[in-house]
This record gives structure tokens, C-alpha cells and sequence, in this order.
């Protein structure tokens, strides 16, 4: 890597050393010019829609209750219902065996939950209070406990999309839980390198990663004393921001109450800075936590990968996996460093 | 499997036989409610921007022309340039290496060529004869030749990014190749896919799947006699569609010319079908082609990914690698196969 400077643009090919992910930091790219009409974010109105299903009053449109935390008046604050759109399910119908032994197609088993994150039509965490959105984390806590004890569940994950160019399809703040059957592609080439490293260099590879990201502080975002947030070395898009605790713990279920209160304070920092610089602000966010009844989950760290969605995935994305990244994560950060919060 | 009914949603995971790739196939999510006002793509205007740089008459807009053909009057059809905005590059600057044993840094050497497959302000294939899109296969072999001639590039692919939604910037009928200093991801998962089946069953993994999509015919979109087309088993997309030569070869530089023209044919008629069906379309199509110097590759065979790009990429992907399709491909096929043409 050379050192960063703020005029020079950056022009390096990177690799991702959680995944082994390859991404191209091409910030030439940035000046090229576009025959398109600027995609102007399409909002909808920001009053209450009369048929959200995740408003108050509105209960009777979701599917049962699972889980709900209430106020001292009995209110519910947060609320969890299963996903009405599944994508797997608890009772997803058998699939039988196939004669063509090159398509492989099994049961869609899982859990599929939605976690209401407010009973008021707001959009983002940013206009929830730090204790709000403290208890909407405490509650992502409970539902990956239930999901992970489900039998055939090995892994989970907690995502949310904020914004139509993240994929949301509504706007009321919520985000969702998937328990799968399997460990997903990118978990497993995270526990296999950590898992590598711990037994190369007898140590946590995210615990390495956060020394020398808090030694180099050049991709730094935020901190408190529990947590940082920093640009990752090799994101995949303009902006992506990392946030690792300091305490090493494979499992998003092991966090401490008071981690819980410095998690909601670090992320509501993260958002508001990257809202300052892209706007209107559409991401996706989601939880990394290591498959229970993985024997190399000993080897993982937990963190949250906060992915702002300025860029479109084009050609080279789809066909081999490689990303192109315009703006380097030194600048995003310098950038991001220099907010007022 | 089960076997595919017009009327019931399927509800499968399935894994790609090529990749190893995880999707979901979830037909009732279809049926989601959408806050946000549905995104009509923002197309710019149909006549000549003055200024577009792959026009002719703006030649000196570009970077020096590497390659062109000619018609008989002297006047170029294709033209090849350095891409403007390159991703990797031959003369890249050296990046040193950095004492932080995680940020893995190198210099992106590579070629990064845009192809301009008309004079003509024109968008797409279809707006082209089926001889001038074999004309413009055929650069593709000559361009994919020379870039795998040199010293330190492992890999190559050809891609086109067709509409905004596809992550174009310039709307000229063109594309672009990039050869890679090593083999990327997606293409290292086929290879060891690929030469591990070759292995254990002494067959070509692309031939057999090949044989059973035509034995079957459930994904069939169309053929001809050097080439078929079918909706990809474990489609990322709904409608992604693959072109492969029923001839077993590895590399697309092997194509014969009456080949070319068969491809040029196959390849319209399916964006023919898809734009009858998904309007305005875009799409990334995607050439996947062996890295010569890799033992593997005789097991390999190339083909071509075309991807619709109709559903953003939200949480779950992004987290996981694993994709949601809505369309499953066996309603997608029978849909494209009712198509007039």
C-alpha cells in the first residue's frame, strides 16, 4: 500500500483479509462521465402510510406476534413477526429428490423473522432515540438465541436494508433476522481464514486487524470503549464501514448490556456522519457472527458491516466476484473523520 | 425438485452445479407490497448526445484506437480503446509492500479495453444485424487473444453492462475487457468445480449439464444447432439466461467462425425474448472463458451469463453471497419460450 495523500488518487488492487475478497480501488473512475440522468433517490411521501403494516394500530396486518418489548404504559417499542414474504421457512413444503443429479434442490428450511423497530412511521435509526435503538439490539439478541436453538439451523444472520437503492420494499424502520440451514458462502470463507490464522498466528485475526487499524488510525471513523468503527481495507463499495468490539467474542449473543448501550451510540455515530455525506443516506447492514455448532467458531470475532449503496454491481462484479471501489477507504475515512457530530 | 406446475409458487434452495452457489427460489415474494414508487428507468435521450466519445466523428475523444474493423469503404464498424477509466492497467504504478501484514496491497496490473460496436448512436445488440454482432464476436476474439498473450495476466472476461440498472455510464452499443493478474473467485470456483467432476466422472461438467437441460427441456429458452439457451437452474436473477456451445471446448478463442454466427443469432434472439418481457431491459452479459496457463482448464467450457438486472441486491446477499429469485427458472423458460420471434 502506498501512503496515502489526500490529492493523489488511489490505484490499487486489494485484497480483503477477512474473505480473501479482491477488490479494485480505482478512484480515477469517480471523474468518468454518465449519459444517465442522475438517479434521484425515489422517496415516498414521509407522512404515515394509511396501510403500513408496521404501524401502530395496523397489528392485525402482520402474521401472529413472536416476540414484543413494551414501555411502562404496556406500548410495544419493538415487535417481531414472521417475514409474510419468506424466503425460508420453518414449514417450507419437502422438496423430493431430483433424477438430475447436477440440480440440486432442497428444502428452503429456516427462520424468516421481521423486527419492527418502532411503532412510528420513522425510517431509520437516526430518528430513533440511543436507548431505542439499544433495545432493538437487545431484542436481535433474543431472536438469534430462539433461531440458533431451532434443530437444523446452523447459522444466522440480522440485516437491514434502508432505502430503495438497498433493496427495502418499505420504508418503517425494521430490519430482518434469516436463520439457514447451512453456513452461507462468505461466513464460511470467514471461519476458514480466521480459523487459519488462529492456529498460524495463535490469535483472533479480527483482534490483529483492530490493533493495527487503531496503530494506523488512517481508516478510523469512531470509537468509544467498547467499540470501532473503521473503513474496511478493501470495501466493496464508496464508504463501507466496519464496526468490530474491542473484547474478543464469536457470538453477536455473548454482547454485554452495557456493549449493547456503546453499540447503539457507535452505530447512531457511524450513520449520522455517512447521512452528512451521502444523501439521501440507502444501506445495508448486517450482523457477522460466527455458526454455533461450528468447531472453528472459537476463531471468529463478531461485527456489524455497514455497506452504503452509492454504486451500481455492472458486469465485472457479477462475472467474477471482484469489486470496484472509486473511493479508497483512507479517504472515505478522512472524510468521515472530519463530521461534527 | 418438484416437478414445475404453471400455478404453484416454488419455494426451493437451490445450489448452482457450476459455482456451488446458494439460491433461494421464493416465487411467493413476488407478491410484496412496495412503498416506494416503482423505479421507471431513467433512460437518457434516444438522438446523438454532441458529445458522445464513441460516435463517429468523435474519435479524438478517446484514448489511441488498439483495434478496429473496417467495411469496405474504409469506414470502421468496431473500434478498440484503452479504457479511459481503467480498473487495471498495464503501466499501473508499483505499490510497495506495506508492514501491515493484513492490508494486502498490489500493483492492478491488467488490461482494460472498452469495445465500440457500432459508429452508429445505437444501444444495443438488437439495434445491430446479426452480421455485425458477429463482427463484433469476433474482435472479442482477437482483443481476448492478445490480452492473454501477455506475461502476467492469469484470467480474461468480456462483459456488457446494458441499461442504468445495469451499472452502464455511456449508452453506446459497447463493451469492455479486462484481463486480470490472476484467476478471480467466481472463475476459480467453476475451475475447481469443473475439473473435480471431470475427475471423478470423466466427463465434462458443462456437457452433461448441457445433455440434462436438453434431455428435460424445463429451462430451455432457445437453440440452434452450435448453441442452446436456458434459464440457469439456480438463476441470481429472474429470467438469467445461459449460452452454451454444444461443442466441448475451453476457451472462447477456440469459437470457429461459423460458430460466431450461430452465437451472434442465439444471442440476439434471447435479448429479443428478454425485451419483450422485462422493458425497458438491462442486463449484464458475461463471457466465462478458461485462464489458459491453469492446469484445470481443459475440464472448463466457455460460456456466456446473461444477467436481466431487475431486482436490487439487498441485506441478505450482500452478507451471505446467497441470492433471492423471485421467477423461478422454469416458469421464467416457459414464459421466454412463448415469445414470437
Amino acid at each position: 500500500m502506498r501512503p496515502f495523500t489526500d490529492s493523489e488518487p488511489v490505484f490499487e488492487l486489494r485484497t480483503d483479509p477477512t474473505s480473501g475478497r479482491k477488490v479494485l480501488i480505482a478512484e480515477g473512475r469517480a471523474a468518468r462521465p454518465n449519459d444517465f440522468v442522475s438517479a434521484t433517490s425515489i422517496l415516498a411521501p414521509s407522512h404515515q402510510p394509511a396501510d403500513c403494516p408496521f404501524c401502530r394500530g395496523n397489528e392485525s396486518q402482520t402474521p401472529h406476534e413472536l416476540a414484543c418489548a413494551r414501555d411502562s404504559h404496556g406500548n410495544w417499542q419493538v415487535r417481531v413477526v414472521p417475514n409474510k414474504y419468506p424466503v425460508v421457512g420453518p414449514d417450507a413444503p419437502e422438496v423430493g429428490v431430483c433424477e438430475n443429479p447436477l440440480a440440486i434442490a432442497e428444502t428452503p428450511l429456516g427462520v424468516h423473522e421481521v423486527i419492527i423497530e418502532s411503532p412510528l412511521h420513522v425510517r431509520d435509526w437516526l430518528d430513533l432515540s440511543v436507548e431505542q435503538v439499544a433495545e432493538v439490539l437487545g431484542m436481535f439478541v433474543g431472536r438469534l438465541e430462539f433461531a440458533l436453538e431451532q434443530p437444523r439451523i446452523e447459522s444466522a444472520l440480522i440485516f437491514k436494508n434502508v432505502g430503495q437503492g438497498a433493496g427495502a420494499s418499505l420504508e418503517h424502520v425494521h430490519s430482518q433476522l434469516v436463520g439457514l440451514p447451512f453456513v452461507p458462502t462468505l461466513l464460511e470463507a470467514e471461519l476458514a481464514i480466521a480459523s487459519r490464522h488462529r492456529a498460524m498466528q495463535g490469535s483472533c485475526l479480527f483482534c490483529d486487524l483492530l490493533r493495527e487499524e487503531l496503530r494506523h488510525r488512517q481508516r478510523l471513523v469512531c470509537e468509544n470503549e467498547d467499540f470501532v468503527a473503521f473503513c474496511a481495507f478493501a470495501g466493496r463499495q464508496p464508504y463501507e464501514t466496519w464496526v468490530l468490539p474491542r473484547r474478543h467474542s464469536p457470538l453477536f449473543t455473548g454482547v454485554s448490556r452495557q456493549e449493547i448501550g456503546s453499540l447503539a451510540s457507535v452505530l447512531q455515530q457511524v450513520l449520522h456522519r455517512l447521512s452528512e455525506i451521502v444523501s439521501p443516506l440507502a444501506y445495508n447492514l448486517v450482523l457477522h457472527t460466527a455458526p454455533p455448532r461450528d468447531e472453528r467458531s472459537e476463531a471468529f470475532h463478531w461485527h456489524w458491516e455497514l455497506i452504503p449503496r452509492t454504486a451500481s454491481l455492472a458486469g465485472l462484479e457479477w462475472g467474477t466476484g471482484v469489486f470496484i471501489n472509486s473511493v479508497s477507504p483512507e479517504r472515505a475515512a478522512n472524510i468521515l473523520q472530519g463530521i461534527k457530530t
